[in-house]
C-alpha cells in the first residue's frame, strides 16, 4: 500500500503536522489510546500549577471572582462550541457524562409528558443505557427503555417515542450514525433527540447546529485531552433552553445563585444545565486543552482522521491477510469514528503483546483490539509502524504465549 | 478578656499547632473563610504534579490501573470516614453535594414508598432544598417539600415524612442540630434521615454510627482542605447499602462496568452511588489533603474549635460592645459549628473594610459578617488580631466611607 519512508514524507508535508508539538509524547511508545485518555497538552503543566500556587494557595476565596472560577463553565463551554458545530452560550462544561445525559433526558422527558418509549440502540456506550434504567426503575418502570440493533433505529422512531438517545459513533465498532437523518426523522415522529458525542468530540467536525440536534452531551478526555475524568460537556438547542428543566439542579443552576434563597428559581439559559461546585484543578487542565484547539480546522482534521484510519485498515488488511482479522464496523469512512477495531480471536492475548511492545491500544470484550488515532496529534508513520507490530506479533505467535493468555481486568 | 502576648503563649502551647505548619499561608493574611475554602496543603502540589507528569503525562491510560484512578473514590472515602465516624467502605468519594444529595434522597425516597414529605429547614444550604425542589417538579408534585424553621424540625416529623433532610450546622449562623436526638424520633416515626455534613466535616467529631445516621453528604473544599471544588462525599449506612438504589446511576456504580452489559446491575456495596468517571487532577489534591488528617485527633479538633470560637465572641463582644453587633445562632458551644457570625447593619461594608486590612471572612446576607475558625490551622492570635481589627473598624466607622458602601457580587 505504502511504504514507511513514503508515511514519514508525507507526515512532513503535513500541514497538521505542528500540533503534535503541543503535547507531551512518551518515548518508544505508539500512542493509539487517545479515544480513551487523550495525550497531555505540553500547557496542562503550567495551568494547574497557576491554580494551584497563585489562585488556590494565594487568593484563595477570591479566586471565585479574581480568576472567573464561577464562570469557567459557560466560559470553556464556549470555546468547546465550535468544535462541535453549537451556538455560543448553549454549552456548559461541568460534572460527568452520565450526570450529564441524567439532566438532559430528564430535561426531554419532561418536555414529552406523554410518551413513553426511551429509544437508544445496542452500539450505545453502556453508561448512557443505564442512566435510562436507573431512572426509570425510580420511576417504576413508567417508561420502555427501547434497545434496538443499531441499524433498526430509523425504523423504530414511532409516534410513542419520547426521545432518541444515541452515541454517534460506536465505542467498539466505530460505526457512525447519521445524526441529521435520525434527528430529521425524529422530529417528524414528534421525539426529541439526545446525542452522546464522546468519541466524535475531536474526533471530527461535528455539526449539531446542521443536524437540528436537540441536546447533546459528551466527554473531554478522550480526543480533546482535557485530562484523566476532565468534565464533561452538555449542549441544549437554544430552543429548548428556556423549557428545558432537568429533574437535578442545584445552586449554579439558580437565576441568582448569590441570593441564597429557599425556593430553586432556574437562570433563563444553559446555567440551569449546572448543578453544583466544580472540581476547579481538573476544570483548569481541561482550559488549557481547549486552547489548544483555538486554531485547529475541523474540516482538515476529520480529513486527516479519515486518512489515518483508511491507512491502517489498509496496511493491517494486507499485512496480516489470513491471520484471521475481520474490521469491525463499516468499510465506508464517511460512516466511521477516529478508531478502528478488528475482531480478533485472541484479542486479548494479542493486545497484551502490542502493548509490550510500545504499541497502546486496547481490547473490548468479546473480541476486538482497538485502536484510536487522534488526528491532532498521531502520526501516518505511527500507523506504519503499529501496523507491522502487529503483522509481527499474529505471524510470530508471540501472543500464543503462556503469559498472554492469563486474562485480567481490562480498563 | 485576654491579651494578645497570652494568646501567643497558648498558641505555643497548643499541641495541635504543628498542623499549620502543613498549610501554605499566605503572608499579611489572617484567613478565617476556611468554612467555605480551606488552606492548600503543601503537599498538594506535588500530589498533583504526579498525577500530571508522571501519571498522565507518562503512564496515560495504563494509570486507571496502575496508579489506582478506578479505586480512588472508595480508598479516598476509607481515609474520610474516620473523620465523621462512619465505618469502612461506607463512604465514597465523588462529584458533587448537590448531586450525592440528589443520589441519596432518591434511594431514601424509594425505600419509603408510601409516604410524601420530604421535611428540611430553613436553615439548610439552597442547594439541598433546590435538589428536593427540581426533583419534585419532575415528578409533577408528587411529594411535599416541607420546609420549617430550625426549631420546629422536631414537632414537624411526623408519620407521613419519608425523610428528614438537614444540614448539620447552619452556613449562616452556626447553629448545629442534634443529630442524634433528630434521627432517632424520625427513625421511631419510621422516617429515613440525611444529614448535610458541610460545615461539620472537618470542623468537629461527627459521629455518624452512633448518630445511626441513614445517610449522609459532604463537602470537601472547606475544612478539609481538599481544593477548590474538589469532589464530595455520599455516606450510607451499611445497612442500606444493598436496599438504598439511587435514580442516578452510571458505569462507575455497576457490578461489573468492565463487562459493559447493556443492562445495568448495581454493585452490592457503596459503589452503586458512584455514576461517572471522576476528575483525577482534583482527587488527587483532596487525596494529599486527607493524608493531613491522618493523625488528627478529632476529640482534640473540636475541643480547639470550641476555644477558638468562644475566644472570638468574647473579644469581639468585649471590644465591640455598643457598636451594634448581635451574635447570630445559640451561645452553647455545643451548639455550634466551627464559624462564628453576626448581625451587622452595614455588614457589608464592614466585611469590605476587613478584607482590606488583610482579615478574610465573608458576608452572607441580609446582614451577616461571618469568620470560619478551621482548627487544624488557624490560631489564637489570629483570633485576637481579627477581633481588634473588626473593632477598630467599627470604631472608626470607615467602613461608612463612600467607597465601602456601593454593593457588588460577593462569593
Amino acid at each position: 500500500v505504502t511504504s514507511r519512508e513514503e508515511c514519514i514524507a508525507r507526515d512532513a508535508a503535513d500541514p497538521m503536522a505542528a500540533f503534535r508539538e503541543r503535547f507531551v509524547v512518551p518515548e518508544n511508545m505508539i500512542y493509539l489510546d487517545g479515544n480513551s485518555l487523550g495525550l497531555m497538552p505540553k500547557s496542562a503543566a503550567a495551568r494547574v500549577q497557576k491554580a494551584l500556587a497563585e489562585e488556590w494557595g494565594q487568593d484563595l476565596i477570591t479566586s471565585w471572582n479574581k480568576h472567573g472560577w464561577f464562570d469557567m463553565p459557560r466560559k470553556m463551554g464556549n470555546k468547546l462550541a465550535r468544535l462541535i458545530g453549537a451556538p455560543s452560550d448553549s454549552v456548559v462544561i461541568a460534572d460527568t457524562i452520565s450526570i450529564n445525559m441524567f439532566k438532559v433526558l430528564t430535561s426531554a422527558l419532561a418536555m414529552r409528558p406523554d410518551r413513553k418509549i426511551i429509544l437508544s440502540d445496542s452500539g450505545n456506550f453502556p453508561s448512557d443505557l443505564y442512566v435510562a434504567q436507573g431512572l426509570n426503575t425510580f420511576l417504576d418502570g413508567r417508561y420502555e427503555v427501547k434497545i434496538v440493533a443499531p441499524e433498526a433505529v430509523l425504523a423504530s422512531i414511532t409516534a410513542d417515542v419520547a426521545v432518541v438517545m444515541l452515541t454517534e459513533v460506536d465505542y467498539r465498532t466505530s460505526r457512525r450514525h447519521d445524526m441529521a437523518a435520525i434527528t430529521n426523522l425524529a422530529h417528524a415522529k414528534g421525539a426529541l433527540t439526545i446525542w452522546d458525542l464522546a468519541h466524535s468530540a475531536g474526533a471530527m467536525a461535528v455539526d449539531l447546529s446542521a443536524a437540528d440536534a436537540d441536546f447533546a452531551v459528551g466527554c473531554t478526555y478522550k480526543y480533546i485531552n482535557g485530562g484523566p475524568g476532565s468534565q464533561a460537556f452538555a449542549f441544549v438547542h437554544p430552543r429548548h433552553q428556556t423549557t428545558a428543566m432537568p429533574a437535578l439542579v442545584g445552586w449554579w443552576g439558580h437565576a441568582r445563585p448569590f441570593d441564597f434563597d429557599l425556593t430553586y428559581e432556574a437562570a433563563p439559559d444553559m446555567r440551569r444545565q449546572q448543578s453544583g461546585t466544580q472540581a476547579i484543578l481538573s476544570l483548569a487542565a481541561l482550559d488549557a486543552a481547549l486552547d489548544c484547539w483555538a486554531d485547529v480546522d475541523m474540516v482538515a482534521l476529520r480529513e486527516k482522521s479519515k486518512s489515518l484510519c483508511s491507512l491502517f485498515i489498509s496496511l493491517v488488511e494486507e499485512q496480516c491477510a489470513g491471520l484471521g482479522l475481520l474490521l469491525a464496523g463499516p468499510r465506508d469512512m464517511a460512516q466511521r469514528g477516529s478508531h478502528v477495531s478488528f475482531h480478533c480471536a485472541q484479542g486479548y492475548a494479542v493486545m497484551q503483546a502490542l502493548i509490550a511492545r510500545g504499541v497502546i491500544g486496547d481490547f473490548r470484550a468479546p473480541d476486538l483490539i482497538r485502536f484510536g488515532f487522534a488526528p491532532l496529534y498521531n502520526t501516518r508513520l505511527e500507523v506504519f509502524d503499529a501496523a507491522a507490530v502487529l503483522a509481527d506479533i499474529l505471524k510470530t505467535a508471540s501472543w500464543n504465549q503462556p503469559r498472554f493468555l492469563q486474562k485480567k481486568a481490562v480498563t
